[in-house]
């Protein structure tokens, strides 16, 4: 037995949303169904709608950002009730047995994660994601969405906040630290809040100024425009941390220049060729260039209580479901200020 | 007033050593004269000899691995008394007090450090190497080589054992780490012993298995032959921590992969070409690419207390100093077990 919902699906790679009915499963003692309410649009849904990071099964329902309520728990599950708002990340299942899942990261399992939306479970179910109007998700991988949090401002912080929290947590992002943030789109535009309320100096490394009044209402503290190649002599050796978060090709080499004794240089975007990196530039000041993928459960509850606390959330476009196709292009042009969730009221 | 010293010199970039006439400075209040005793062969003397990292100034005097006996001390040297064994890395100078200096991190020295041969001090005097008779040096820069400590096998370590130990005791090589050696050359068999001798399992990542026996002897757990393609896939995520001490370009992407969560591939050789690095290498397991380099001296004393008290020394062959042209070339072929260093008593 199965409870049918409508979503927005993709019905072949780049084509248009249509709405259509699937089925969820019926609930086993440890999960929890979800009524959503918003979803996402992050700009690797896009990527995979339009299969560009290769083949994908359609129809493809994506969102990995969602928000909703509790409307049914099962008979195991102790974390929540009925009614609780709640959150769901980029994925949904894995081993809970290896030495990552144990440490709380989930996303490095061993056996791989199932990834929130064209992926399969466990059972071999195909999974959809959040563009729909409910979900059923393993209690474990459920967040709890504090009081006081926007629902709808609240949904990016699931995949934006907790992939920026991740590498400013764990490189030491706080008070006398330099951190630069490469890229204020979707993701950028939440690290940057993120850092600032960690409590370090806060710099956007944009290409063109024209975002700057916008970077400094989220808490930078400088506002550098790149595309002036001077940036790059006066800020030499200048932060300790710099969050890069486009997905393009940069000269890596003038970027790791920035980076002061110790520092590193954090990836959180993927760009699909290999990089070029001097290894001079690592060698002098024995920098480092790393990469950062979302974080575990524990971390992004901890994400969640911290923005909660410190009253950060994206600033986002609500959307109808109708928009969706439209936003996807807006997306890829940068023209979203800064992240786009779907009212998934509107869905059907 | 100055004192004249004999020693080993390059006319000319790549030229065979000819024996000069060398003035070295009288004492200042905190300067240490050496009576030198023995002068390793690093790899990177040949390429400053033969200008293959830039134009260097002749006659060049190399030597950047220096033991010795203290044979005088200036009025305020206090660390130092004649008779002691004494040691002298790369850098014979540097601020003392710019934050990286502070630090004990001298090799970061906001002016830059003064380098031990093809440089200019601070007075503007070019700096002569090891590969003379006697030297005089700052205190600060002097390293007190503990007893038991072979001076000519512990010679190398003022340069190859501190490059190795910095990243192995940076990134937490100890008991229960999996620690991966790429080349067993000058600095990878001091990087095998070192990483042994701290209690991690150790294994060696050679292009061919030919050294195999001797990896072993320095304590390797593990010896690979990279030529054999399948290592890649039975060692995939097995590694905390690679030190690649080779300067040859290497498919990084590849040993990226030999990594597991968290893990750190650090580069201690300098390839002169950018190379690749796919950023989804990084991404997965939140893997980082580093450089190291060298360093400073409160970290290469503990270096050398460290080795003095595991009984660690590189594996050196003692040459006569009419014999360091031909040595250079066995350098460049790998025919050298495992560094070559200078008995400075056959200069001259």
């Amino acid at each position: 037995m199965t409870t049918t919902v409508t979503a927005l699906a993709a019905p072949s790679a780049g084509a248009p949303f249509e709405t259509i009915s699937i089925e969820r499963r019926d609930l086993r003692p440890d999960d929890v169904r979800i009524a959503i309410e918003f979803a996402g649009i992050c700009h690797s849904d896009i990527h995979q709608v339009r299969e560009e990071w290769g083949p994908m099964e359609f129809p493809l329902v994506p969102g990995h950002e969602i928000v909703g309520t509790v409307a049914e728990i099962g008979d195991e599950v102790t974390r929540f009730a009925v009614g609780d708002r709640v959150g769901v990340g980029c994925f949904v299942n894995s081993c809970l047995e290896c030495e990552a899942c144990k440490d709380g990261e989930e996303q490095f399992c061993d056996q791989g994660v199932v990834q929130t939306y064209g992926d399969h479970d466990k059972d071999g179910a195909t999974t959809y994601g959040g563009y729909s109007q409910g979900v059923v998700v393993r209690e474990h991988f459920v967040l709890r969405i504090p009081d006081g949090l926007d629902p709808a401002a609240a949904t990016p912080l699931l995949c934006a906040g907790i992939t920026t929290y991740n590498p400013l947590q764990r490189y030491g992002a706080g008070p006398g630290k330099q951190v630069g943030v490469i890229g204020m789109g979707g993701l950028g535009h939440v690290a940057v809040k993120i850092a600032a309320a960690m409590g370090a100096e806060v710099s956007v490394l944009s290409r063109t100024a024209a975002k700057e009044e916008d970077g400094r209402k989220f808490g930078a503290d400088h506002y550098y425009a790149t595309e002036d190649e001077k940036v790059f002599e006066e800020l030499a050796g200048h932060f300790d941390l710099i969050v890069n978060t486009v997905s393009a090709d940069l000269p890596l080499d003038d970027y790791l220049g920035l980076l002061g004794r110790g520092g590193t240089l954090v990836n959180v975007g993927a760009p699909s060729k290999p990089q070029q990196v001097g290894v001079f530039s690592l060698l002098t000041k024995r920098r480092a260039f790393a990469g950062s993928m979302v974080g575990g459960l524990p971390q992004t509850q901890e994400m969640l209580d911290f923005c909660a606390e410190h009253g950060v959330t994206a600033t986002v476009e609500v959307i109808d479901a109708q928009d969706a196709t439209a936003y996807y292009d807006k997306v890829v042009d940068g023209d979203v200020r800064y992240r786009a969730v779907i009212d998934v009221s509107t869905i059907g």
